[in-house]
Order: structure tokens, then sequence, then C-alpha cells
């Protein structure tokens, strides 16, 4: 049997994926030590990138090659707009309403989601269903990755801890592994010579991951629509 | 209220949606004297035509404005890829082993179908969510429009009658009615100098409904792909 | 040296090809017999149907993988900004000039000159360089063989003598060699894997060609937009 | 007569251009201070970015509504295939020459390239050849603003003499009214209702510009990928 090339994906890039696992925004998150006003910001940022996330999707499914393809990719979209998007939504309310400042992520997309966000509709313009599978995918394994490891070390009582348990439940393993499964098998119909490619289009959605939560940790805004700390 | 867009566009080709009643081919539907390779034809075209038709849709979601636009355009794929595609396959199937004869359907595309997934495709491409909504509308209507006008002269029994259900029933009713209810509310967002734009895409995809079925009744493949009749 | 992909093509739909060099269209051409009102249709066509063919062009040179790719499109483009549309224009108003009567070319796209451009249109968005120089080709090729065909046997002072002048010269032909080159070297590229798909896109273009000859000779367009003859 | 959009544009985000203009790495240009490595990483990132610049603009031709819009951007596009990269490309081997180290400019593009061109390329796609070239627009100014403002600032004989004189001189200058001519007459023929998107879009452009010489002069490349000092 072929090796999975969601598996050869996630070890082609560890540097990357280790400033990910050992990122200070989810070591606070983990103590409990993460400010109001970060989370609040990420998850500003993070409901306009489902947006376009889910959209890249769409995109996926209208240059795929077969309707199978098109199901997948419609069975990823379907989950951040049916769960992900509104789960975040009510969050932000929820942070909102516990006082958390606006550090300038309401005032529109800050850089790196601009750039992750570009990154991800500019590949799915150029490429097909596997490239848009193989952009896609850090950000939906690093989350369950992430949920997995942080999970037993947050107060079972935290605001972070709704958003944990989604991730680490069943409903999104079973999602993940069948996301996982259409890429092993896109990439098996598209052939080994695609291979290179896929492997800097998952370093670079990857790189972004990091960028994103760097972008969360410091609220970094424009300059000119950043909002400072008190 | 403002008139609803859905309907104004409905009725703004008359002459066009008259050649749609009555042609030949929904004719002998209803009488019973379709020959089955020409209805073999047609399914073999529809199934080619639908995978394109649903990649639109998602189009139109990758290419909309905020999410419940995305998510009405994936409403309209679901029920393509879920309940149209594969009902479309089963009814080829039995309609190939009763004997029809391939008359040049099965070997790609017919100039028909390629130009109306090429508007289709194209017009996505350089639209928007409301442009795909009003390219899909002309072959979600006239379904309707055409079942529930021959539905009580076909026989309980015959090959058509299913087909006809499903587009007479209220399942695909109500997800019309919420189709053209998408269509009017992302016209009004969209403001009134879009409107002759509009018109001419609707009539541009009425055009090629009618010369979908002629192109059916004639079984009329490329000059080097057909087979003549017996 | 590998054989010329730009040569192969050429020689791979004859059946295609045959049907276009004994086209009534060019016979009638040639013979002085061709009605004003069926050339003035064609101009009509021809001039919306290059306006998109240009634009066929600019998307190739915006899908394509270096620098070079994107100026060899460009330059293609060149030739239809700069010389076949004004060209085409020019003659458009002497035939009207000459009292050629409007056949309805006049009311927009008739339906094959919509199959074309959209289907030039969605193979851009859906491929790459080498699809698009694949597709613009047969028109490209066919016009230089059509005009090398007919020259002598057209009186020097007809209408259609400075039409074929241009595609006979040594301007046209160096640019469609170069052209051809940019094709074989772009395949060269791509590799094996993409011929049988190179081969399906040329055939249907090719088979395109046929069609607008038959639309231009039969005056053919939308029912409701039509002109009958006097 | 219409006030110019072009000029309102530049006028509207004043501090986001004040950064511009006060750019420490213009500073060390005209003081004749800025180290050759940081040079040479502004030119390798450049060079990748002019690509996706020119294809951009090769997007808005194709997206464009009349054959004179394709023209507009395909004049735009001829600058950067015909000067503006070879020049590029030969002051980078000048300054490899000159023995400039490699500070991971060469290894790919840096994450603001990436963002910057991900953002006209998405841009592109979604919009048309209006949107095009008020994205475009930044870039194109401001290298003219800059130029003229060092152009006497810096010794005759530097490195960086003929990189100003081609945008301070003539050609490059008629080159750029010609553009905002272009962009005000686009403007005009879409009318008001699309001002407030194009300032979004001019502004977002404009940070990318300012992000651009802050990665230059800091040698920002990806983590993974940088090359420290030495």
């Amino acid at each position: 049997m072929a090796e999975s090339t969601a598996r050869w994906l996630r070890a082609s890039c560890p540097q990357v994926w280790g400033s990910l696992h050992g990122h200070p925004f989810l070591r606070d998150m983990a103590t409990g030590t993460l400010s109001l006003e970060r989370f609040r910001f990420y998850l500003e940022q993070d409901t306009m990138y489902l947006v376009e996330y889910a959209k890249c999707m769409a995109l996926g499914a209208a240059r795929a090659r077969s309707v199978d393809e098109v199901a997948w990719l419609r069975d990823s979209m379907d989950n951040i707009v049916d769960n992900e998007l509104p789960k975040n939504r009510e969050l932000l309310q929820r942070v909102i309403d516990l006082g958390a400042r606006d550090r300038g992520g309401s005032r529109g997309m800050a850089p790196t989601t601009l750039a992750y966000t570009s990154f991800l509709t500019s590949t799915a313009y150029r490429g097909d269903a596997l490239d848009v599978m193989t952009v896609i995918m850090p950000c939906a394994v690093s989350y369950r990755e992430i949920a997995l490891e942080l999970v037993d070390q947050i107060a079972p009582d935290s605001l972070y801890t709704g958003w944990m348990e989604f991730f680490v439940g069943d409903f999104y393993g079973a999602r993940l592994a069948r996301m996982q499964a259409n890429l092993d098998e896109l990439a098996e119909r598209a052939g080994p010579g695609r291979r290179e490619l896929l492997r800097e289009e998952f370093a670079t959605a990857s790189r972004l991951e990091v960028a994103f939560w760097d972008m969360a940790y410091e609220c970094r805004q424009w300059p000119d629509l950043a909002v400072a700390p008190d």
C-alpha cells in the first residue's frame, strides 16, 4: 500500500511544526494566562479567516475533476460553514461580554490574515482540488494536534475548554480522517509528479499557521489600524 | 415590498420560454412516444451537464461576499450532488438495460452541452454569487414547470414517472422556493445597476435550455462523433 | 529532436480539418459568390469573438509559469489587439457601406460564438499557458491554411483580397511560426502526461472552427434574435 | 471635469504614504550607507514580485470589459516584461558580482513578497481591470515619487543611480501618466459605487509597499529559510 501523502506532508517540515507546537499563544492558553484581548484578536481574525477558508474549499470543489472530488471538498466546507464559524462567533461574543478590549482586530484583516487568505485564494485559482486539500491541511491537522496536546492541561471550566473539546472530539476526528483519506486519494490519482509542489504549498501554509499565532499573540495589526495596549 | 427578481427574470423572455414549454421532446414524453435512444442521449448529456452545473454553484460560493451567500450556493449544490446526479445515473442505467441504443451520447459532450456548461463556467469566473444564481435558474425553474405541466398526462408506471415526481414533489419545490428567495435577496443587496446584465445572462441560459432539448431530440453530437439512427 | 506538438495536434483530427477546408463559406469566397450579408454576419461575430480570443491569451499569460511564457502569450495577444481587430472593424464598415443587410449578427453573440468564446474562457481558467496555446491554435493555423489555399483563386480587387493577404503575408507567417515554436516548447516543459488532454482541447476548438463557418454561412442567430433572409 | 480618481486614491491614506517616504531603506540608499546584502535581498524579492505583478496585469486584461481596457492593461504589462524585469536582473547580477551576501533572498518568496503577490493575484481573480489598476498603482506611483525625491542626493556613479534614472526619466513618467489616465477613465465608466472598495484596495497595496521595504531592510525571510547576518 502506498504511503499516506497526508502523513508524508505532515512530516516534511518538522522545523516549522516545532514552532507551531511550542507557540507562546498556546502555552499561555494551557497555563490560563493568555490575556482576553489576545484571544479576542485571535477570534476576530480567525472569523475573517474561516470565511475565506470555506471559499477556498468551494473553489477546490469548482476546480475538481470528478463529482466525488466535488463532494469531498463540499464536505470540508460544510464543517466550516455549519460548525466552526457559528462556534467562533459565539465564543467571540462571550469574550467581548467578558470585557476583552479591541486591539484593532475588529478593524479589518491584519497583515497575516490577509497574507494567509490571499495565499489560499490564489493557490486555489491556480490549482485544483488536490492543491486546495494540501493548503487547507496544516490548519485542519494542527488544530487537532494542538487540542490533543493541551486538553488535559486546561481547567475544565476555562473559556478555552469548549474550543478544545470540539477539536478533540470524535466528530472532528472522523472528519479530519476523511479529509486525510481524500487527500491521499487525490494525490494517488494525480501521480508522483505533483509531490514537490505539494510539499512547497504545505510548507507555506504551515509557516502561515505559525505566523497567524504570532500575529494573534502580538495583536499585530497594520500600523495605521493598530490599537496600542493599555 | 420589492418585486421578486426571480419572477421578473422568469417573465423577461417569454418567446424563449414559449419554445421551452412547447418542445417536441417534452410533448413526446407526455404522449409516451419518445424513443428510448433519445432519452438515453438526453440522460448521458445531462449527467455531464450536472457535474459542471454543481461546480458552477461551487464557484458561486467561492465568489460570494458573505458567509450566508456561501451557504446558499452550497445548499443548491447539495441537491445536485446528493439527489439529481445519483437519480440520473440510476435512470440512465435502467434505460441502457432496457436496450436503448447509444447515439453517440456516451462519447463526450455534445455541442450544446459544451456550450451550456462553458457558458456557466465562464460566467461564474467573471461574476459573483448573483450571476451564478441567475444562470442556474432557468434550468432549476423550467424543470419544475415542465414536470407540473406533464405529470398528469403521463402514465403512472412510465419510465418518466419517477423523473417527474422528483421535480413535482415538495422536496424540490421547497428547495426551488429557497433558491428564488436567495436570488431575490442577492439582487436586493446588489442594487438595480445589475439588472440589465442579469436579464441578459438569464436569457442566454434560457436559450441554452431550449437548445439542450433540441440537441437531445435530434441526438445531435459533433459530426465526427455522431452515430446515425438505424 | 522531438516531434513538434503543434504539428502533431494539427494532424490529430483529419476528419474535422477536412470539413474546415471544404467549407461552403470558403468555397463561395473563392468563387466570389458569397453574399455580402453572410460576410457581414461573419465579421460581426468574428469581432466579438476576437475580443474574447485576446482575453483568453491574457489569461494564458496570467496563468503562465515563467516570465518567458508570459511574454509569448502577450505576443500572441498583441497581434489580435493591434492588427486583427482594427482590420476586422474596417472591413466590417466597408461591407456595411456596400449595403450588406444585418441578418441579426449585430444583436449579440450568436450560439456558436457564445459556445466558442465560453469554451476558450473556461479552458483558460481551468488550465495554463499550454492549454491556452492549444485552444487558440486551430483558429490561428486554419486561417493561414485557408488563405494560402484561396489566395490565387480570388480576383485581386475583391473584397476578400485584403483579408487573405494579411494571413498569407510574411508578418502573419512569422508570428504563427513563433506561436507554434512556443507551443512546442511549452509542451516539452509539461511532459508527455498532458498530450491526451491537449489533443481533446485541440479537437474541440477545431470542431468549433467548423461550427463557426457553419453559423456564418447560415447566418444562424438565436431564434428570438434572428432576422430572416429577404 | 471630474476629479482624478488616481489622485484621490493617492491622497486617501496619508499616514501609510508618510511611512513609505521616510523609510530607512530609502534614506540609507540616499546616504549611500545601504548594505549590499540588503539591496541584494530587495532585488531578489523584487524580481519574484515583478513576475506576479505582470501576471496580475494580464489578469486585468483578461477580466476587462472592452478591447481598449485590454490594451491599457497590456501596455502596463509591457513595461514590466520588457523593461523592469530585465533591468532588475542585470542589477542583481552586478550586486552579486560585487560580493553581496545571500541573506536568504534567493531561497524563495519571503513572507511579505508572498503576501503582496497573493493579494494582487486574488484581487485580480475577484475583480476586474479597475481593481487591478488600483492595486498596481501604489507600486507604480511610489517608485516615481521615491526616485524624484532621492535622485539629487545620490552620487551620479552610485549603484543606485541607474535604478533611479529609469523611474525619474521621461519614458517611465509618460507611461505612469497614461496608467493614471486609464485608471481615471475606468473609474469614470464604473461609477461612484465602486469608490469605497477601491480606496480599501489601494490602502492595502500601499501598506504592503511599506511592508516590502521593511522586509528588504531587515532581510526578513521565513524563519526556516533565513540566513543570519555575519
